[in-house]
């Protein structure tokens, strides 16, 4: 039997034809953000039929048809997300109007990320584990003893919202402190930016063509391997916080292994090195072992593969 | 069949018989805290024996002996705890070898303490609930899925040393920002004597005699019922963080339940009063239903209970 992954995302929609975590088709659509649940579906209903007859199959081959959505989902399969213009949207229901007799599963994208790694990734083997994904923001996803936990009012593994300290800035949701204004790539770059506008001396500037706006993670972790004293404090307050960050997660669930994805964990021997020690140092215990750190395998195929392990 | 939860904490071990989440009968011995593994071994053989015999049974009534430990407990049974001075002893085994045919098992205090109101107190019902107890320090304990969590390397649910914000004294520790340095009965009391020491006026000080170190975090719960100007700032001050901590589980694993326990909970009306819409602040989405949040129903009891339940 195949399952279809359906990876739903603020610019695009991607579908794809997956069997033993192996995507076999794929085939992408320009999300309307503004279509709402109508639209949505009817773009969801036609990836599915358009890639089923392209794949000369019958819907009836497909036993499952999982969604991973940039939002709240709960458990009675309604979806909020304000980008997307939805509001406690049936989603799933709306989705098994179509296809009657396939089994119709949604996910948090960054809960089905973790999945994905857990089911056929980085995570593979181990019973317990938590992703994160440092990309404009962090999301997580958490898996305990082989199950996705989604949480009572699927609100859960916020993980980029949980408070680790003070911060020069205030997070978007309006608190201050929140993780990911520590480690994101968007917090790796402002505070880029701020060193660079206090004037101080860096090859970024050079990188950046005199314009902070165009300032990225990737430059700043290409001017820490040149020994640039400004990226070098960038990388070394983001490892800091994101010891920290990971020490809270060992100090409140202990997991067997932590995976980091998104678009920062390419800078893989930077984030990864010495990482181990750092986190030890913010537990009570410090004299033990703890959890395998380790670099998601997944990168944009990880919605399609997850959501089709719903 | 009837267990026996032996509660071992710094000053006394605790034995007590239980059936169905009733205590029936309860011995207490005081804690030797130098004699290592051999000697507590031996007054929890002593304090099982004597139970056992006291209640005209044979040890062949107990299906289980469970214990209660303050400190690092391995899936493999073996104890870490620098106050009584033991690291890494394997007790499960030594109490196994007195009773061959008796199930032993071990977790940490704060774990134990979730599960007795898991099984049969303020979590009761629920699948997924979170424990913290507020006391010298902060404990914590997260069932999932009916499961008590204890993590892959024993240091599990430590959520008294994740961070949270940046604090104006250090945790013991060594780290700056944990959740006890802000909402334990240390803090409290700490922040109090600091305002006190700065002269301000208030009511604490006539409680206190004007000696800081006898402000407990009752007179301060006291007075803040009176309306003290010093109550009502170290008060706000704590219900500020709890939220913020509160906030953190809820972002990371949103269980269907939060209870609090430890002597802070005792002021369980100052505690709960608009607990649940200053948690709401620190979400990401701020318009959803969260986890209850109730006041533990175990205080001392807590440790034979859970460990019963083992």
């Amino acid at each position: 039997m195949y399952t279809i992954g359906i990876d739903v995302g603020g610019m695009s929609i991607k579908a794809g034809i997956v069997k033993d975590g192996k995507i076999s088709h794929k085939m992408v659509k320009e999300t309307d953000a503004n279509g709402g649940l109508d639209k949505l579906v009817e773009d969801i209903t036609d990836l599915v039929n358009d890639i089923v007859s392209q794949n000369n199959m019958d819907i009836n081959n497909i036993g499952t048809i999982g969604i991973g959505f940039p939002g709240v989902v709960t458990n009675k399969g309604t979806v909020t997300c304000v980008n997307l213009a939805l509001n406690n949207a049936p989603i799933v229901n709306k989705i098994k109007e179509k296809f009657e007799n396939t089994r119709v599963e949604v996910g948090n994208d960054a809960n089905v990320a973790a999945l994905a790694e857990y089911a056929y990734g980085s995570m593979k083997g181990y019973d317990t584990g938590i992703m994160i994904t440092l990309g404009t923001g962090i999301g997580g996803g958490v898996v305990i003893n082989g199950k996705l936990i989604t949480g009572a009012n699927g609100i859960g593994a916020e993980i980029g919202h949980t408070m680790i300290s003070t911060n020069y800035y205030d997070c978007n949701c309006g608190n201050n402190g929140c993780f990911e204004t520590f480690c994101s790539a968007t917090a790796i770059i402002r505070y880029t930016q701020k060193l660079v506008e206090e004037g101080r001396e860096t090859a970024i500037r050079e990188a950046c063509q005199n314009n902070i706006g165009n300032i990225t993670a990737k430059m700043v972790f290409d001017a820490y391997r040149e020994k640039d004293e400004v990226a070098l404090e960038v990388i070394t307050r983001f490892k800091k916080y994101l010891a920290m960050g990971l020490g809270n997660i060992v100090n409140f669930l202990d997991p067997q292994v932590i995976s980091i994805g998104g678009g920062v964990s390419n800078a893989s021997d930077i984030v990864l090195e010495g990482l181990t020690e750092q986190v030890k140092e913010y537990l009570p215990f410090k004299e033990t072992e703890i959890a395998d750190i380790v670099i998601a395998k997944f990168k944009n195929d990880a919605g399609i593969l997850g959501a089709s392990a719903l």
